[in-house]
């Protein structure tokens, strides 16, 4: 009939999201806390396995209840086997319907990235009940991916290397920054769910700029080139970014290259269980540092990805989260040149008992 | 080269960004507030026409400035010659930089959208200032689309009524409703910048389910199809929806939809400046209602739609908003009998100085 793209996501199993959910209810009762409201669409997805942009997962001493609007209700009940579904009140009706649930609720978990007016209402509903922000708990929870989880994300980053070749070996003079970007979500399209989020292209200077918007500008013999992309599979996000010229790359881009090469796997070595992440964050900005490129490294060296593209912990000269195998987490040094160009190259890693293992496959070095 | 896929998104001219400061200026005097902080993400381009996963719009008696990080700087000083920018401070650095700006705060209008757990903490950096929910009232500046805005929303429905048009001619028994929702999504990318939101493909009972997950279900003979989709243009959305038979429609099918339409239809007749909002909801759900249908029409008749595809005000059920001149809602009542089959039919519709121009081209008439 037509081509086929990809296939919709799948779900994991559900005995994945039964663990979850056992996880959050262990957690509750650890914390000691009357109700944990999961409100946010990222979350409710993560417990449940259920894609919804509508309702509340409540979890309180009774069994959990999963609760929707009309719009999402029987598929809901359908897919939700092991959970109570219930209608959730319509908005008006919440401080009359979600109040009459929480008569005694004296602590409640909330999440921190939920809309502000939302938790202050919330706030007038139970005034006095404490809140307790879970934004960091369920991150730590969600930073360990399990080998399901795992599965997955290889996948992902297995679509984004595909991408990455079949779009790299496309590439000559006179294609916008805009076309290969179009090429990009093609093959996202076909060889996952979409992008994992919108493909950053960068001629020349406009690398420097670390974040540039993608535009009309023509790739040019002997410039650089800088991509960071990503595809979006059975709802899990891979990410990469690699840095090359068309042609020709002068003596300087091959000398910055080295540096940032270098620093990426200085700090990959330095990545085991049991050390801090600001410690392998200081492994490759110390490399960029010595090498006299310090003040143009501004960013973090990279981030855990995994539903959401960025996610906690993450390698920065903060973060004191100490590392656990099953964390999955990108290592993207990089130097800007303001005017000239940039290089940042980024792998994602998987941490394992012993050390790590590079899940992106992509090659490195300049050609 | 490759085949040119729509172009990058363009900014409306700054003139209209200057205009939307001024006011965003004169309300923040207003309202006596000492400081207007913008940091949601669509809120900073609606004001300032940049585009940027960070930074904070700042409003105070002084000149407005935008502050962004490392990553957008170099970008932002070049794109808002209008605009003081500077460099945002860093997470950790917050307290100290941003309590030093706002000293002598005592009325600060933040975002109800802003993540819960950023209010609070400039609720501890600002422990003694009161803090306006200010939401609402840009809601309200942005529901009055300038005569710029309704170009660009016009061609964004244009695109999708072109999407629409093409999709519809090939459909045939035998695709899947995921095929078809890859043919919305490569014509979202061919003629705007992708989706405004995933194109939502019932076939059958899933029509019912009104926000079905498309899957792999494929399109058969004499048997319903809802269509909900919409196509981003230079950064605004459109949104339609239509509902038909491949081949024969049952009479049962022939008498809802023609419900569904003539509510359709009189909701339209019935908006004109001066009405509220809810009065047009009232009109569709009496019509619906009268038919016997009532309690299968469980959503709200409309939605503004704009930079994002929800915005203010809704055609609800308690929507107290006036009509103006200028505002843009789309008007999509339903039917969902469980298990059958769903009837939507959505248009755009501009609110002008005598009624409303319908925006949204595709017939709507059965075939």
């Amino acid at each position: 009939m037509i081509q086929q793209q990809s296939m919709p996501a799948h779900s994991l199993p559900a005995t994945e999201f039964i663990k979850r959910l056992r996880a959050a209810v262990a957690y509750r009762k650890k914390e000691k806390l009357d109700a944990l409201v999961i409100a946010t669409e990222v979350n409710r997805y993560y417990f449940t396995g259920f894609c919804a942009s509508n309702g509340i997962l409540l979890i309180t001493k009774d069994d959990p209840v999963f609760y929707t609007d009309f719009r999402y209700f029987t598929a809901a009940k359908r897919e939700l086997p092991f959970l109570k579904v219930k209608l959730l009140w319509k908005g008006p009706a919440e401080p009359k319907a979600f109040g009459a649930l929480g008569k005694a609720w004296k602590r409640i978990g909330f999440e921190g990235s939920l809309p502000s007016e939302r938790l202050l209402k919330w706030k007038d509903i139970f005034a006095s009940a404490e809140f307790v922000n879970v934004t960091e708990a369920i991150g730590t929870m969600r930073s360990i991916k399990s080998p399901a989880e795992q599965r997955v994300i290889r996948a992902a980053i297995r679509a984004g290397d595909a991408v990455f070749a079949a779009v790299r070996s496309q590439l000559v003079p006179g294609m916008t920054e805009w076309d290969v970007r179009n090429l990009i979500r093609r093959g996202a399209d076909f060889c996952g769910q979409g992008e994992s989020f919108e493909a950053i292209v960068c001629v020349g200077a406009h690398g420097a700029e670390c974040h540039h918007h993608t535009d009309e500008t023509p790739l040019r013999a002997n410039t650089p080139v800088l991509i960071d992309m990503g595809v979006l599979k059975d709802h899990y996000c891979s990410d990469m970014t690699r840095s090359f010229c068309l042609g020709k790359a002068s003596a300087e881009f091959k000398k910055i290259y080295k540096i940032v090469l270098e620093a990426n796997r200085k700090a990959i070595r330095a990545i085991r269980p049991g050390k801090k992440c600001k410690e392998i964050d200081a492994v490759a900005r110390q490399h960029i540092t010595k090498a006299g490129y310090g003040k143009y490294f501004d960013h973090s060296l990279g981030h855990s990805l995994g539903l959401e593209i960025h996610e906690i912990p993450n390698f920065s000269t903060s973060c004191e989260t100490i590392l656990k195998p099953g964390m999955i987490i990108t290592v993207e040094p990089g130097i800007y040149l303001p005017g000239r160009f940039g290089i940042r190259i980024e792998d994602v890693i998987l941490v394992t008992r012993t050390g790590c293992e590079v899940l992106t496959q992509t090659p490195k070095e300049l050609e």
